[in-house]
């Protein structure tokens, strides 16, 4: 048997110089973090870009050699969703991110210095921009499908709408073509909580201690919105840390409470809090009326609990989509995990996304 | 015609000593603040003890001297829900609040300082407890009806629960008989963007500048769950605050965060941020799974887009309530309004309400 998880991997660097971005400025140099899995074919027709969420990074697939394992990594290896046998994987840190690729910790060439809030302040498009030159680098023309989940999916839309003779098919998870004034709230309230925090000083707090405190209840915040009520209910209930009742003070009493503390204290240790702030407002940016130009045949994927990107909002882009005569399947998986569904709903997922791109790729 | 909201009130106080709580210490004295509206009857069986919510007060009906309304104060008056010519209605600020009754931001008698966090950790139970000390000093025997929303619903419940003989009605809306562990989650996050913040001191700040950027965080993650996604998109969707487009930066772009922000930086002006504490903490706490010595006609009322306190866990209560022959009304009232429809929604609960005191007063 073919031990995909022991097979090591690394991520790798593209630099280029001069991005010009939505903002009106421009980038230079730009980095580019990315891991492939799997081999380009002949032709090179069978790469699948993937496009990750807010947190994720480069790392998506095998296990890499300090034994941590990719954030989609079920999902990837030889009989997967993205079969490694038949596809070239492609997975990149997201622009503004804090995993490898240039972002606001990133050095600024012209001061030496980490740029923290002098960082221009990028959007989706802008990720896929730099995405397309890293492709172009790997002498791929024209990619078998995007696939990405919640800001993946909008970035995934992105590239099916900007680069319609290099997409043939996207993967929607979770996403739609706008996030709701609801998901806007929710990203500004953790924003404010991080800006809020005296370490956080105006984004330059690098070689300080940076905004610890801020950037976990940003992300407790955002945990809630990742689950549903329903996988709460299930996981927590409202049981609690002491079998003798209650506490009557303001530490944890119940243990949905040292989950968030622990999902927010472990988040700090691994992200940059100005990275954050970018990302969630590309997310809030991002906004694609018009999708008129898409060629790729598209199939998005919804989760029944999802609240954050809840199905109607799926189901209205495939309207949108329809109306304009798109290539376009749907399916709401029935699920209780809520948003995080794409991350975990492994048996379905892989089915619907194997056989997906089975289709794709014998066209 | 009878201008009711020119009826000038005045909040007024009763004090008590030694009231035990839940946690097993006592707190004395103790202040409740208290409003009245319309009078009592001679067999002083026609008073209704209203509840309020998180962030009210006593001050609920007819607008002040200082000309602020009441909080719920389209619902009292002549020909009102709370009808002030046949009902006499009561308003207590809960204990542990900040307007009026004892709570963290009193005098500790014993120091002379005001209490902090050796404020002890009361409980709806405790609420309800001093509210009956007040009840009884104003010479009601016997409560036509009690009535709230939110945790004012739970107080309600608990009147039932706890004083079946004292109480003949119970209007509970927006509520169950326990929150969520989404609930919960919510109102961690909120106590922690609190305590997070340096001006808290351990909650030892009165005298200095309170923790407002906690409180404001924590007001603003309040306000999200208090109106419904759909009402949300109804109100600003995406609009943005200036007309020529986005704006590259981290200050507000959209609508919905001015608004946000207005709420959390009003909220602070009014509100002392250890009673948040106080009070949300006695919400996650609030179980009531026993329902067996209830004997008050139940009305249980839920809003159709209130997620916070949705309508199944309302049904869940109603089922309970069934299952112990109590008897129990159920309307499940068409609002986008979510949570705070229970405050909106004045013409279809007038009806309901009106028609339900009308109801047990005929009895």
């Amino acid at each position: 048997m073919y031990v995909v998880d022991s097979m090591p991997t690394a991520t790798r660097h593209y630099t280029f110089d001069a991005l010009e971005l939505d903002c009106g400025r421009a980038l230079s140099p730009v980095t580019i973090a990315y891991e492939t899995y799997g081999q380009p074919n002949a032709s090179k027709d069978n790469a699948v870009l993937l496009l990750h969420a807010l947190s994720g990074s480069a790392h998506a697939g095998f296990t890499n050699d300090k034994g941590e394992p990719g954030w989609w990594h079920e999902f990837i290896g030889p009989g997967r969703a993205l079969d490694t046998d038949k596809y070239f994987i492609i997975c990149s840190n997201i622009l503004g991110g804090c995993s490898g690729s240039t972002g606001p910790g990133s050095t600024d060439p012209k001061t030496g210095h980490p740029y923290g809030l002098s960082f221009p302040v990028i959007t989706v498009a802008d990720m896929i921009r730099a995405q397309k030159r890293l492709v172009e680098a790997l002498g791929i023309d024209t990619l078998l499908a995007v696939i990405g989940g919640s800001i993946g999916g909008m970035q995934a839309l992105q590239w099916a709408a900007e680069y319609p003779d290099a997409t043939r098919a996207a993967v929607i998870l979770a996403c739609a073509n706008r996030i709701s004034a609801q998901g806007i709230a929710f990203n500004e309230v953790g924003r404010q909580a991080i800006m809020s925090d005296p370490c956080w000083r105006n984004g330059d707090y690098y070689g300080h201690t940076p905004p610890r405190v801020g950037l976990a209840l940003a992300r407790m915040i955002g945990h809630i919105t990742y689950l549903s009520e329903e996988s709460m209910h299930e996981k927590f209930g409202r049981a609690l840390k002491k079998v003798d009742g209650y506490h009557y003070g303001f530490s944890e009493d119940f243990e949905v409470e040292s989950y968030l503390h622990y999902k927010g204290n472990r988040f700090v240790e691994r992200f940059d809090a100005n990275s954050y702030l970018y990302i969630t407002k590309a997310m809030d940016y991002f906004d694609l009326p018009d999708l008129s130009s898409i060629a790729a045949k598209m199939f998005i994927i919804s989760f029944s609990s999802d609240w954050l990107f809840p199905p109607a909002q799926s189901k209205a882009l495939v309207r949108s989509l329809r109306r304009k005569s798109k290539d376009v399947t749907y399916c709401e998986v029935q699920s209780s995990r809520g948003h995080d569904a794409f991350l975990l709903e492994v048996a379905p997922l892989t089915e619907l996304i194997s056989g997906f791109l089975d289709n794709v790729s014998r066209q």
